[in-house]
């Protein structure tokens, strides 16, 4: 009798954006007429570069020659596209990462779910609290928690709340944590880190053994010259860090599909006779059996980023973007909110006003003024009270978005 | 401090492709002005059809404009690719498969893997040998084994032969399993399934509330219309299969990326408190929360498979490949060596001459011949004595193999 992994029956009913995604449609189905902006998800809205859509059709008609056609690739990925990534993200800032702990991946979601395979069962691991909720619903999956009580906390993990009272950066637990999520510039709040708090934590992860998995999917939107793109910016994150990043924020590729994975070769975790096994090794061959590389075609539009042209086009649609978070920012303090984040951050995190709910919030934002944010609660209970709103749209639409919002909830 | 998933120690050294990489690379460096010709891993070697590359093209086209431009897609994928191939692959053969059982996704290596995460570790385990690597191995890393003994067999799997002396198709066990893996027509003896052989599966699955994976990566090979493509052409298969199937090896995706899976909804395993749980659901939840869907050009690309244009280049493609299969099965039993498979599938199973063992015929091949197959020991104990020949290649390459096959290896 064949039975299932129970663990997901202690999942919450949906994950957060199908949920999202729900509650529009049926708002939709009722109001056919309305229209809706949508500040949720964090999706791009502008066309892919230029440069990276060159690249595609080039490698698209290299598959029409059998000399230039190209069948399995590397399952880490090709190599020209790793050496770029590890000269210009990584030894251009000083971080001694070589192309042969990238790793080409199809999403950074993946990754960051996918990488709790090579570990395990018996870490304690800690989150933030909000936090991105792929982080805790793998751990569920993986079996790494108990149930969930009412305000949406598993038993097992451990929770670092993150709210204005600590400026959204975690503290160093009292409690001994194995595995660290961290996430910079952060999703939801839109917090950053500098250099000296991370290296509170790789400090902490070195004192106890313990690994961060460092987030840095929005690290292209970090314009202020002091904070660290990079957790291995900090001296020791080698020996105590993963990194994901990810094409999808920087260069618009979510519908496209390319993100990277850095595991250092000097990363080390104990295997269960207290022998030390290079988590490189691990990982290299859980992709080799379990991936076979990000399409041909996409890789080559993902090496067009470090182009000259590719770097120029990224950085205008960067540019854009947090011209976008800086009105969303003004805007809603301009209706008297509460606003954090939107500064080397493509996202806004708004206290709801009046007390309300995050998800009332969210109801009477689609119901009022059509527009489409995210919960706080949906990122955890820390987060009830608060409300996402994404910098990921026309100039159009966030102006109209903002025009709604502030008539109808001028404080 | 942090713990590693000791299952991963009990692999063994290598994923069986990238073994024969780092034996055929070392060749090369010794013997840099070798010819080798690859008949080893089955990786396509003709052009993608030209109807894909223009739906790539425009696709990519599409990214240029914000309004056409695709962000996230929906994470089982496009509605019309998968309706497309609800019609065609299944519907067409009089299978009862809806659009929305259909999960699209970037391989069926990831899926094969993959859809473990959502079942129990005390299902009983049954694979042929020789087997598909990436089943075994996944199954040792989710803990579902014990140790792996000096012929490659790891306590706790249930393990059915298939040789000549069962025609390649495996027995129904005497013991009760929980979930099968079935893959026809076969990697990597090439053996086929009828009808009726597939009923005694479906019948033994729905008596003892078992899940049979059936992998259909190589059914468009299939030429003799009196077999099934599909699992589902089966009677009450709909309720003990989900089935695997992928643009790899049909429409040469292999460097492109695209697949499906298929679970139908009246699907369902147990809980551990004995209700049934919906495996749909189940794979809905982990695919939602852990990928991101395909690259839109890459779906755009497997939907015009499904063009007038496609299935002609397809067909071409197949007929190119076949023809390769019948000159290799010709060649090698004209120099009097058993040969198996090559008929509605496009891989060739030799039984290694003068009783070479598997690795020393691999080896012999590569040194003499300039030849690299596949060895059948590397698919499991009992594939030790046989070697696997594929059909992906040039014509010219083709014949040259096996000219200088027969040559070396007359009996």
């Amino acid at each position: 009798m064949a039975t299932i992994n129970d663990n997901y029956l202690k999942l919450k009913a949906g994950y957060l954006f199908p949920e999202i995604a729900r509650r529009v449609n049926s708002f939709i189905e009722a109001n056919s007429d309305a229209k809706i902006i949508k500040l949720g998800i964090g999706d791009v809205t502008e066309p892919l570069p230029e440069a990276c859509r060159t690249a595609m059709i080039k490698a698209v008609e290299e598959m029409g020659d059998r000399n230039t056609f190209k069948g399995y690739g590397p399952e880490q990925g090709y190599a020209w596209l790793r050496e770029k990534i590890a000269q210009e993200d990584f030894q251009a800032r000083g971080c001694d990462i070589d192309a042969s702990e990238i790793f080409i991946s199809d999403g950074s979601k993946c990754d960051t779910g996918n990488i709790l395979d090579i570990f395990g069962k018996d870490n304690i691991i800690a989150v933030t609290d909000p936090v991105y909720p792929v982080y805790v619903d793998t751990n569920v999956m993986a079996g790494h928690t108990g149930s969930v009580n009412e305000r949406g906390e598993f038993d097992g993990l451990v929770y670092l709340p993150i709210t204005a009272e600590n400026n959204f950066t975690a503290e160093i637990p009292s409690q001994k944590v194995d595995l660290i999520y961290l996430c910079f510039p952060n999703n939801p709040t839109g917090a950053t880190a500098t250099k000296d708090y991370l290296k509170t934590w790789v400090d902490y992860a070195k004192a106890n053994g313990a690994i961060i998995f460092f987030d840095a999917a929005y690290e292209a939107f970090i314009t202020d010259s002091s904070l660290p793109h990079s957790i291995y910016e900090i001296d020791g994150a080698r020996d105590c860090a993963i990194e994901f990043r990810s094409f999808s924020k920087n260069a618009g590729f979510t519908g496209t599909r390319c993100a990277l994975t850095v595991v250092p070769k000097t990363l080390t975790a104990k295997a269960s006779d207290g022998s030390d096994v290079e988590i490189w090794k691990l990982w290299n061959r859980r992709q080799s059996t379990k991936f076979n590389g990000v399409s041909y075609g996409v890789q080559r539009g993902a090496e067009a980023v470090y182009s000259t042209e590719g770097k120029a086009q990224v950085r205008a649609l960067i540019d854009f973007y947090m011209e976008n978070a800086t009105i969303i920012c003004e805007q809603l303090k301009a209706a008297g909110l509460s606003v954090y984040g939107g500064v080397n951050a493509p996202y806004v995190w708004v206290k709801t006003p009046h007390g309300l709910s995050s998800w009332d919030f969210f109801d009477k934002l689609l119901q009022t003024c059509n527009v489409v944010g995210t919960p706080g609660s949906g990122f955890g209970a820390a987060g009830e009270g608060y409300f996402r709103i994404s910098a990921f749209n026309s100039r159009e639409n966030v102006n109209e978005a903002m025009k709604r919002i502030t008539e109808k909830f001028k404080v």
